[in-house]
């Protein structure tokens, strides 16, 4: 035990920005720098083309880390609301960002009936340090009470339109309202207009922004370059966590069909599989939290190209789901079990470095890169 | 750490045979039962068709368990080398026993230069409790000192050949030796001769038992009815356990290729892949240290149907790999962690319910069956 208490002070000794310490990811020598430390639950992050990062802290606060130098929050976010596990959450820089200078990210939203996932597009005046043109482009049809599950990441398909993954808001039926977006993954184009080949566009079966429902709370999605496809990652119930690869119109089954069961032990739904509810990708007993979700793609870790990249809040770890040429999961590799914190998200910066940030009162941005 | 003491001092309670407990496997009610308590390291068992248990302890006895009383060791079982992990290892019964009487075994046999596993075959007279017309019908190669890697598992084939796994014993570059027969899969007819289609049948290129090589300590291995093939779950380095599909002539990479690192954190070999030898199916890091591996294919769960169960020394579980339809791996979910002991043996009972041996000093058979 004081062993433990000694490793957990050395440990909160490095926690410091500017830190390194020497780790390893199965026999891969790894430095973490903690390239930000002192932030607030920080949730969501990006990289912007010249290097700087931009980062949300859940109670609301967005920053920038340049050149290690952390910002004062920009200016122009707009009211979040931050209770449980509602607040600031994604932020995604557009493919366009040299031109446009354009960001979207994701809040909880309060209003009418509680609060709901919002998404907002801005442009980012960095000498100013403000959020111009803040728009709300989407928000979920319905807000309600309580402070769970509310998702969110978004994504950039190569195809310019963007994904949003959205949680369920603990009222699991929702789930399955093709007229609710709660528990669905939309598709929207950045303005908020409906793409082609949204599945529902014509809103007769279902809401026009819908491209998949069935979700419990997706907390980690990324855009897949082997499959061609979007990937998320989602809190199930107990024992039920899952990588899922939506498609559109399809229904991913909660809480019809799930590998979880009720904190209480009691069972859910009508089992694992039925026709017409989709399987996922893969799924995990003991559930281990997944919140954020790389494909990694970098020249760093060659070893890793198309591996799956997935933070965990539970065991504090990250999980990497090995895949072969084809793109099946083909092993698991945990690392850094203990060693960082909860982790929240995970992002391959382009240099191919991996960045995590840590979900803790004292949350820190971390670079992992090769060590010798 | 009083809490884990009471803990144990509660289960270790329940650990006479008899007595029976109520647990989960997911969301799956599961009653565990101590079909016999007091075994001293058992490490092989397998049924007869009526439903009597055939149990080895790596001391080197082999005892029935039937109708719930455990016999006293038969006669007839030859001296083993029962020191490290050599002794009485696996046992299994012939698909023709209820004509034959003969069931197979393996141990740690001493001779000049060491120790180095063999099977044997016999008849069983129950009446007696003895083993007749006890014949070695295969010893590797080369006897060496030392007491790790001799594998070992026996697995009948539909085709009525049978394959052993072997270890190879903690010198790892025998694994890569053709002339060898350590760190090998061989295949053979029941009677120790060389059945047609084996790859090297000839021994211009490879002694004409083998069927696989480059394995490192495989501990399980089952026929696989869903992809008609031999699976195999072998210990790796740290980080290093596999699932493996062996396949005739082929090179499974140790130490060559590994997923695996020294415990003293170098590296190992040239990397995770190489044209010309195989990948496995799976791998974990961290290890689990899989002994043991069964296809289930019983009535009793069928959501189990086709997925496999691998039992567990470290962190005392039992890992399920959930397949889908195809045979593909699509989920882990680990059950009774800490429960039961170290699982040594994972096997499935005429009537679908699965049994686990438990490595300890106070070692126990375990039936596995559905509660409500």
């Amino acid at each position: 035990m004081w062993l433990v208490a000694l490793m957990v002070f050395l440990l909160a000794a490095d926690a410091r920005a500017g830190a390194a310490e020497k780790t390893t990811a199965g026999a891969i020598p790894i430095v973490a720098e903690t390239m930000a430390a002192g932030l607030d639950h920080p949730w969501g992050m990006d990289f912007l083309p010249d290097g700087a990062v931009v980062i949300t802290e859940r109670a609301g606060a967005m920053r920038l880390l340049d050149n290690g130098v952390v910002s004062p929050p920009l200016a122009g976010v707009p009211p979040v609301f931050a209770e449980g596990q509602g607040g600031l959450l994604d932020v995604a820089v557009a493919p366009d960002f040299a031109v446009s200078r354009r960001i979207a990210f994701t809040f909880a939203e309060a209003g009418d009936g509680g609060a709901g996932t919002a998404l907002a597009r801005a442009t980012l005046d960095r000498k100013a340090g403000r959020l111009d043109d803040v728009e709300v482009i989407f928000r979920v049809a319905r807000k309600s009470r309580g402070g769970v599950h509310f998702g969110s990441r978004i994504v950039f398909a190569p195809d310019g339109t963007l994904f949003v993954t959205l949680g369920e808001r603990g009222d699991r039926y929702r789930a399955q309202d093709f007229s609710d977006h709660a528990g669905g993954v939309i598709r929207l184009n950045p303005d908020g207009s409906i793409p082609p080949g949204n599945p529902f566009a014509d809103g007769s079966n279902g809401r026009p922004e819908l491209w998949s429902k069935g979700h419990r709370n997706p907390q980690g999605a990324a855009w897949d370059p082997v499959t061609k496809a979007l990937l998320t990652v989602e809190h199930g119930a107990q024992g039920g966590d899952e990588v899922n690869r939506p498609e559109a119109g399809k229904n991913y089954g909660w809480p019809v069909i799930t590998y979880g069961k009720d904190y209480s032990g009691a069972t859910i739904g009508e089992g694992t599989h039925k026709p017409g509810y989709e399987q996922p990708l893969w799924h995990w007993d003991p559930s281990i939290a997944p919140s954020g979700l790389a494909v990694y793609d970098g020249p760093m870790f060659p070893e890793w190209r198309g591996d799956l990249l997935v933070g965990a809040l539970k065991f504090r770890l990250l999980s990497r789901l090995d895949r072969d040429a084809a793109g099946r999961i083909v092993g698991e590799e945990r690392a850094f079990a203990d060693q960082f914190g909860r982790i929240r998200n995970v992002d391959v910066a382009p240099d191919g470095s991996i960045w995590l940030l840590t979900d803790e009162d004292d949350g820190r941005a971390i670079r992992l890169s090769r060590g010798r």
